[in-house]
């Protein structure tokens, strides 16, 4: 316990980069960088050459290396990383979304029979420690929901879009140019990535674990600027909200845009960064914010697993062990505004009625009651040029 | 470990009868209420009169309890009971700020010596778990600073005053009727509560204890209308801000009223609501918002802790061992703004410059730059028409 740590690092880019500051600049932590695995031998790199490697088994059969820390994008192959790491017993921090949601119980059972630490607090909203405070505090409080914005590439896109007027396409262009954005943006834009945090989130809430692929998620590529014009007249924004929410022995687990009015706290949140709100029974609602990506915040998310790992820290999955969680359904009735170009596209959406119906020339809406499972279900036959966007409910 | 707890509580006021609720209401914690230890035995009770006992022998020397939760309002009794409870190697939940501030290296010791948990997650910002993060999460991430709203009594007198133009005494008013406040209001309007948060808090931030002695504090009982004109004029409130704030070596800690500006985070907590900023060098602000007081969200912190309790869960002060704490100092300058009446007052703050000055018929104010350690030697004389209020730093 407490020792001084011996770490091997997978992945030197923009977390990685920040890692290695952040540890440099950090004076209270016992741990050290022992080598950095990286792809490319010709990339021009920021600090010395001995400090790489680029034979993985360097790190993995090194008995000298503790912690493992993954932090690159291809998430099988992190997968591979990961999983060697653990059966050689080593400890692992990752910032890796997709690898965790996508192999959450693979994951589990390596740690426990390997008796790891296995951490991921940077995989969902950067510097905002929820997982931490899910796992660690928020365990008895009769928990009913996490909310949030969790994905600051298109909250980023979207401040754009409603503060200042800015075409989905150009939004897009600028949070690129920032770095906000990949150059294929298809995992943040089509809220996969907020999804896979969204299952990582909602096991640490409700120790449940549900597949990424069960959960139903839709983006904000399909934006256009007559939703926005009527999020605006209404005063409210369009914002991507993710949302694990308990109703009695229920639980509904989505992704998707929705109207925030001016009151919510999730409207104050702008640009890149990111809010959550935990609601418990007797907490009344927490609100959480911080930045939600870049290199120094997510850094400082791994940093402080690392840390968290010099003493032996292990998450408990201790709600799994429960007797009451909540059974997840995706049968749950939402309201839900519809918007469309021709007549004719209005049964794309399965409404099961319809509370209020605009045609124009060029832009129809529909509001509606539905069910999660049929927007599941027609997700992927509504024209792109068709948008989908959850009703505001009552606010903070 | 994770065995099921007995515990012996202290007082059945606001926090004991919502935490009794509270505990009854969730089904995971592996605890339960064995005794209540209150004063008044005339007292018509909401529950049942065998969960009570009138002497405190009956829970510090019952061998089956482990857990003494202490739920009194007067410190010196609180620090009593919680002492014994310890040497009989039972560990200890409290929500009693005074008491944790006033005592806090004898507490420590006590807690080393017999191996037991004391926690205290409640003594500061009710259902915020500012505590437990600073303890657990930004331990390494060079904290520069904690700052915060953190007494909902004044936010909420002050918030009604800003808002409404409710004058003082009024707000007060309104402010006891609901509970917010006590019907002696000494300790949250003259800043005294915040000051024992504020000490607790920046020992779990920065590994430094300071006597609450040595902590400047001011309140809000000789604010003015006057006061409040000015602020709204500029666009600002006046908030009661607590801030611990390390800049290199040195660390200031106050509490103090200050203009608040409207694109800071603090600007959007109201009424009883707390709200706390944590600055890292490498997570930039986090921003913790939510209720901070009433029996329910003060329940829900107590129960956390038990919960903890149940893991073994003990703080462990990591931070009073690392080597590069800063030093506490008062001789820190700082712009301050001081209403008062007559030009004659004028001589009563010693500024070291004045940059502003306005003076009228009945209201004058002058704009300089003090030290913390001359605002603390002449607090006290003051007069009790003029104001004190730190002028606005940059915002979040």
């Amino acid at each position: 316990m407490n020792k001084r740590l011996k770490i091997g690092v997978f992945g030197f880019g923009c977390v990685g980069q920040g890692l290695y500051e952040v540890l440099h600049r950090t004076r209270g932590i016992k741990a050290d960088i022992a080598k950095i695995c990286v792809k490319d031998r010709n990339k021009k790199r920021s600090i010395p050459l001995e400090n790489f490697t680029f034979e993985k088994d360097d790190i993995i059969n090194n008995p000298e290396i503790d912690l493992v820390v993954e932090l690159i994008d291809n998430a099988d192959e992190a997968f591979e990383i990961v999983s060697s790491a653990m059966k050689k017993g080593k400890s692992v921090v990752t910032a890796n979304k997709k690898m965790v949601a996508e192999h959450f119980n693979e994951l589990l059972t390596l740690q426990k029979e390997h008796n790891v630490s296995f951490l991921y607090e940077a995989s969902c909203c950067a510097s905002i420690p929820i997982i931490r405070n899910l796992e660690e505090y928020y365990d008895n409080d009769l928990l009913t929901a996490v909310e949030g914005i969790i994905n600051g590439t298109t909250n980023y896109i979207l401040t754009n879009m409603c503060k200042y007027q800015i075409p989905y396409s150009e939004a897009l262009a600028k949070a690129q140019e920032l770095g906000f954005a990949e150059s294929n943006p298809y995992l943040d834009v089509e809220a996969f990535d907020a999804k896979f945090k969204v299952s990582i989130i909602t096991a640490h809430a409700f120790g449940v674990f549900i597949k990424p692929d069960e959960i139903f998620n839709y983006g904000i590529s399909s934006i256009s600027s007559y939703d926005i014009s009527y999020a605006r007249e209404k005063n409210m924004d369009i914002k991507l909200v993710a949302r694990s929410k308990r109703n009695n022995d229920s639980l509904g687990v989505w992704v998707m845009p929705q109207f925030v009015p001016s009151a919510s706290k999730l409207y104050q949140v702008l640009n890149e960064y990111n809010g959550v709100l935990v609601e418990g029974v007797f907490s009344d609602k927490q609100f959480f914010l911080g930045k939600g990506a870049g290199a120094y915040p997510t850094g400082s998310a791994v940093l402080s697993d690392i840390s968290a790992v010099t003493y032996n820290y292990q998450y408990e999955y201790k709600k799994f062990g429960q007797e009451s969680r909540p059974e997840f359904t995706n049968d749950l009735e939402v309201e839900i505004y519809y918007s469309y170009r021709t007549p004719d596209e209005l049964s794309k959406l399965p409404f099961s009625s319809v509370h209020e119906q605009y045609t124009g020339r060029e832009y129809c809406y529909a509001i509606g009651t539905t069910t999660i499972e049929q927007l599941r279900k027609v997700k992927d036959s509504i024209p792109t040029d068709c948008f989908i966007c959850l009703m505001p409910e009552k606010s903070f």
